[in-house]
Formats: C-alpha cells, sequence, structure tokens
C-alpha cells in the first residue's frame, strides 16, 4: 500500500527528471555520497517531532534494531559526524521511507525519492544558504512546471514572534506545527486550534495572528526591524538581520522577483534552527491539463545547525544548509503533461533492427548483430529462427527502432547489408 | 553491520561502472523498471530454498507483512504476472537485501547493487539465453577485469544425472546445493557430504563423481549424449541437446573461448529450471594490485519458466531467463586498482572558481557565479566575504578545478574578467 511499481515509460521519464536535478547540482560543485536504506533505529529517533511514528522498523531477527531511512538529512548528518567531516557540498538522489496516509492522486507516497543538496560547514552567514535559493529557483526553472513562488522564513524569527507574544519556550514547537498549517487552512481555523487544542489565549492569538498572516520582501523586513517589541528580541533580530543580507544576495542573483518573506511559513521538522523555505507552484492560468493536479510544495529546506552535533561524542556542531527537491510531486505534473500531448516516451533506445526476409538465416543475423553490438551499436533481432519480414518491421514500428538491417539471400551474395529507414522506406545497400 | 556508507569517491567510482553495465544493457534493446524496496512477505517465501531465513522482515506496525527484496529477479516475475506481460525485455539496477554473514573484504555486503538483465517470453530456444552469455561476455570485456571463465550447465542436465545415478527426485534439491559446493572445497569433501550429511551410498556418490567432475565444450556436450545411460534419460538429452544449439549460437557470437560447459555448476536458488551459468575471474598471471583481492563469481544467471506463474491466479507461466551483475564485487577489484594506481577520482565536476583578489568585492563574485550558473557552466565560490585569493587558488588545485575567473577592482574598471589555468598559472584577459 503506498507504493508502487515502475514500468519502463514511468522510469524513462523519471530518469529525465532526476538528470536535470542531478546537473543542477553538480553544476553548484557538489559531490554525490549514499548511505545504507537501513539506519539504526536510535539514529532516527527524536529527530522528527510527532512524524516519528511514521518510521518504519524492522522486525527484531537478532542483532541490531533498524529501521527505513525517513529522509537524507539525518543520515548526512550521522555521516558528517561519524567521520568528522566539518566542510562539504554533497548531494544525495535515493529512496526514503515514511509510513504516512498515502495520497497517490497528489504524488504522496511511502516510497519515494528525495533529491537532496546540502553545505556543510562554518561559512559567512547567507552565501550558502541563498545558494540553496539559487540551485531552487533554477531547477524550477530548467523544469517549466509553470510560475512558481518560494516562500522564505526563519525559526528565530517565528521564535521571537513568539517570545514578544507572550508564549512560553515549551510551547514554541508545538506552536510552530500549527502555524505551519496556515498554508492548507484559513486563518480563523488556524486560530481557533490555537485557542481550542493548544490553550493560548485569544489576545495571544490574535497578536499572532497580525505576525504571520505578513508577507513581502525587503521592505516588509525593513518595517519588522524598525518593529518596537520584535527589534527587542535578541533571536528575531537576528534573523532579520540575516533575511536582509540573504535578500541582499538573492537580488545580486536576479531571483527575487519569485522569492516571498512569508511569516506564515513554518515547516514541521525540529531540527531547522534558521532560514526555512518552500517552494509551491502557482495556478496556472493557461492551463492545458484536463485535471490540474493539487501538487502542494515541490521543494524545501533551511538551515539545521544542531544536527550534526547530535551525533558527535563531544556534540562538535556542523552548520548546515540544504534543500530537497520533491521530484515524485514534479514527476506527477510532467506525466500528466507527457499524457495530455500525446508524446510517446521511448523505453529503449535501439537504433537498429537485425532483420532477415528469408528462412535459414538466424545464423547470419546472430553474426551480423554481434558485430553491432561490438562496435557499440544499440541492436536487436527477433528471439525466432525464422520470423516474417512484416512482424520483424512491424516490432520497429511498435517500439520506435528507426532503422532495419536486413540480410538476405541476395544481400549474403552480393556482401552487403540493406539498411531500410523504417519511417520513409528508403533503402540502401551497403 | 554489513551496510556501509558510500563517500563521493566511492560514488563517482560506482557510477562510471553502473554506467558501463547500463550502456550493455541499453545495447540489447533492454527497458528499464523499477519495483519497490518493500515486498509482501508472502511473496518472498519458497523462492530462496534455505536462504529464506536470510530475508529483512519489517515489524508489524498494522497493514500489511512486509520485506526487504532479496534479489530482482522475484519482483520481476511478480511484476509480469501483476500486469498481464508475457513478452518483455528489461533491465533492473536497485540494492537488494540479505540478513547473511558480511565477508565485507571480499565485497559482500547486507545492502547491495543487483544489476539485472532478463528476457521474459515464448521464444525459440536458446536465442535469447545466448544473448545472455553474450552480454556477460561483453560487460567482463568492457571492464578489463582481466581473464575470466564463464561456467555454463543445465538443470535438466543435473537432474538427469542424479536421476541415472539412482537418487531419488526429492533429493534433487539438496543434492544439488552439494554438488554447488564444488567451487569451493574439493570433491573428495563434497563426496564424504554426500554420504555422510546426505545419506547417499558410496557407490551412488562415486557415480556422480564421475559426471559433476567434467568439462569441456561442443565435444563433452557431444559424448554426453553418446553416453548409454544419460541419453536415455529426456530431461538430460533435453538439456544436452539445447546445450548443443547454444554453443552453436556461442560461436556464431564468437565468444567460446572464454565458455565452459561445466556439470560441477549447480547455483542455489531454487527457481532455475533450463540453463545456469556464473562467470568467474581467472588469476591475472601479473597482477598490479598489492593484494589480489579473492572475489569469488561476478555474474550469475539462468533460465527460470516457472517463477511466473507462481504469481499467477491460474498459474500461467511466462519463460524468463537473465542475468545478474555482481557489481559490488567487480567494485572492490576496481577500487584497489584505483587505488595501487594512485589515480585521484575527482568527485566534483566544477570546471571553474570565481575568485577575487581584494576585499569587499563578494557582490561582484555573486554576480558572476549566477551568471556562469545560468550559463549551465559548473561554477563554485568560497562561502566567504573576503577569503584571500592563495586560498581561493589552494581550493582550486586541491578540488582539481581547472580553472579559475577572477574579478578585481582592474577588472572591473575595465569591464573583463582574467580567466586563470591553475596548473599552468597562465592568464588571460576576456
Amino acid at each position: 500500500q503506498g507504493t508502487r511499481d515502475h514500468p519502463p515509460a514511468h522510469v524513462a521519464l523519471r530518469d529525465r527528471l532526476l538528470a536535470a536535478v542531478v546537473a543542477c547540482f553538480k553544476r553548484h560543485g557538489a559531490a554525490a555520497i549514499d548511505t545504507p536504506v537501513l539506519e539504526l533505529r536510535e539514529t532516527l529517533m527524536g529527530k522528527y517531532g510527532e512524524d516519528t511514528k511514521l518510521i518504519y522498523e524492522l522486525q527484531d531477527q537478532g542483532g541490531e534494531l533498524l529501521a527505513l531511512r525517513y529522509d537524507l538529512t539525518v543520515p548526512f548528518a550521522r555521516y558528517l559526524a561519524m567521520n568528522k567531516i566539518t566542510n562539504m557540498k554533497r548531494y544525495h538522489v535515493a529512496k526514503v521511507y515514511r509510513r504516512d496516509n498515502p495520497a497517490t492522486t497528489r504524488g504522496r507516497y511511502r516510497e519515494f525519492y528525495q533529491c537532496d543538496f546540502d553545505i556543510a560547514g562554518q561559512f559567512d552567514p547567507m552565501i550558502p544558504d541563498a545558494e540553496c535559493l539559487k540551485i531552487v529557483h533554477e531547477i524550477l526553472s530548467d523544469l517549466q512546471l509553470g510560475d512558481f513562488l518560494i516562500k522564505v522564513n526563519d525559526r528565530r524569527i517565528l521564535n521571537g514572534v513568539f517570545a514578544v507574544c507572550g508564549i512560553p519556550e515549551s510551547k514554541f514547537i508545538t506552536t510552530c506545527a500549527t502555524v505551519d498549517k496556515l498554508d492548507k487552512m484559513p486563518w480563523e481555523e488556524v486560530r481557533s486550534e490555537m485557542v481550542g487544542e493548544k490553550g493560548l489565549s485569544p489576545e495571544t492569538a490574535d497578536h499572532i495572528g497580525e505576525y504571520v498572516q505578513l508577507h513581502g520582501g525587503l521592505d516588509l523586513i525593513e518595517r519588522l526591524l524598525q518593529d518596537p517589541k520584535l527589534s527587542q528580541n535578541k533571536l528575531a533580530k537576528e534573523g532579520l538581520g540575516d533575511m536582509k543580507l540573504l535578500f541582499e544576495y538573492l537580488t545580486l542573483f536576479g531571483i527575487t522577483g519569485k522569492i516571498s518573506f512569508d511569516l506564515s511559513l513554518a515547516r514541521g521538522l525540529d531540527y531547522y534552527t534558521g532560514v526555512i523555505f518552500e517552494a509551491v507552484l502557482l495556478q496556472q492560468e493557461n492551463d492545458h491539463v484536463e485535471e490540474p493536479v493539487s501538487v502542494g510544495s515541490v521543494a524545501g529546506g533551511g538551515r539545521y545547525d544542531g544536527l550534526v552535533g547530535m551525533f558527535d561524542p563531544k556534540g562538535r556542531k556542523v552548520p548546515c544548509v540544504g534543500v530537497s527537491i520533491g521530484i515524485e510531486r514534479i514527476f506527477s505534473i510532467l506525466e500528466q503533461r507527457v499524457k495530455a500531448s500525446g508524446e510517446k516516451v521511448r523505453t529503449a533506445e535501439t537504433q537498429v533492427l537485425v532483420a532477415t526476409p528469408q528462412k535459414h538465416l538466424l545464423a547470419e543475423r546472430l553474426k551480423l548483430i554481434s558485430k553491432l553490438w561490438d562496435a557499440g551499436i544499440k541492436a536487436e533481432m527477433l528471439y525466432k529462427k525464422d520470423p516474417k519480414l512484416l512482424k520483424q518491421l512491424q516490432y520497429c514500428e511498435d517500439m520506435g527502432i528507426p532503422l532495419a538491417a536486413i540480410v538476405g539471400e541476395q544481400e549474403l551474395t552480393d556482401g552487403v547489408i540493406k539498411l531500410r529507414d523504417v519511417a520513409t522506406r528508403e533503402e540502401v545497400r551497403m
């Protein structure tokens, strides 16, 4: 349940998509690592807040207690700590596992690919963070998914807001989770969850509401830096200062047109400590797809400066910032688009079919195809001793094979082969 | 235990290796599929004989009982049956899981890649089987792993041998498993296991020994076809007839020089029904590697005509033959070779580092690198506001980045950049 087999047309399309994402990661100088699908259970515990219950655990069959990885970020942090690496730019494309309620029409599965790019190391503020946003911008532009928006916020600003609204620190994380729902429900519902379930006073909730409904750009950052309360809060001030720097860098990259500083963005995971961001596709006005797919966020990430330290025996921290591209959701969109366009995705790359027009020529086909393979040419033949020529040409048409190399009795006598262009039926002897 | 993280140098080398294997699979017209790492537990049960105990099972957390796939063959058969596909040439490169005793120095892990190519469908005998052997021959030749030998046998011939030696059919599989050990222990030990553990009479064991120690080529096939006892056994006769045909096709492919018909080859898995084969590397006379790695078999496969039917509600069979390339073992050899050669594998592909020779030029670096990225050029910069030029050039040397694009105050005034060849120190203004 919640997993699927990928037939050849899927894999061909997905490989195209992954190639575009990986090309971007490599353009930014990242190296690839790979980690096991299995992690020690204790590695994953206490990293995902409420979502810990979604972790797949393995049966205790003797030996270590294991679980399937939930994301690629925690394994990366473990990898850095285990190998005492304090400085690394890496990407990782691999499957992760979540015992979530699958919503397969929206591209949400229990087994799915993640494509992560992360920068670990002690650097000057916001330079790597800006690069992560540039990467999201490049990938979403390259893939021509239509208009998109990248929402940016900072956990320190959110925590500052909570503090000046009078929420005790112990309730920051749970309030964060409620604020995070603002992309799916209106403020009124979020407010009533705050008051009803989380036990905030109506005044506190309204106070939070004034902040978290704000979004804008540099102007908003400047305004909040002047906010009499927020500007007194150390965390918020740090966060806003960095946000301003980030926007300066994004301006130099020329991408602020698609970036929104959005105080409602909270993101669920516990481990974020600074900048957080999430990219969403905007409803397309001129939609070619019959049933537009609601896909939610297509990329997300942020800064997690404390995670590596959790795996180091001495708690040594390695600051990290990274981005995860939601390729399953992007895949759903591309798949619908291919379907709507009627484009036929070729699933094999065969260049030539080796064919014979008469019987008793299997040996000649085997000899010729062997030469083609050895010459690096993608070639097939039918696995029949004496197939009809029509069947062989039909196979070319079905599979989109452009050429047929035909050896018949005449060709054998003349020491040639006949190369046929399947579409035009043109033939040359060679 | 038995798994490992792959650092960038590993992944870079492995990607090279996988690319060569996949190129060969595509050259033979295969399409890729992908299946979940998770399978229903019942799908895997009863397919692997004694090795069933090595399957990783997932904890029962409600819902279905799951396990991690043990190989890619059983998922492929399930895929064919579920989708009622009777005809397919596919490859699949993915990780599989076995709770085996890891022997990591020999490249044996609990999580490892398999690279499988299989042909499913009802075809004329031995044509797809011959192609599988051609593929093994191509891949091992392409990778230049040194001399190798592909052993070939047929389960029907083995069963015929057992029958004429008077072994009851119920003991075929267990006798098969004992015969399979002939590649690791001498005949005397195998014989004593047959007599001691498996309860065969010494005469029967000796009789089997006469057969299973034979190996050769077409001549041996002809001799056995004349064998007064074997030629009377229906299964053996069929198997030997097909083996003769196979050798004819392999002769046309020009690869019999590296193929040995070897009656000691049995292969462990239950599901094989016809031709079986296994490729081994031969000890190299002129060994460049300091400590030669003992790697065992590097490819194997065979025909399994009954497996798909086990997943079809009506038991409809789809004949299949396939090959699995043992890339982990091949990887171990290549890794040792790279180490011995002192070759430095680049782990990132960065073409140019954007650098500045003076302070207060971060904005210029950000503007330039953004243009390079947008032009598809692989570019990096140091994440420091004011790094020293020497540090920037040192980074190029450490990472093997060939070029540095330098923007200084003079270049800004002149409206140029200075492109420096890191190795030769040559500079051009452009």
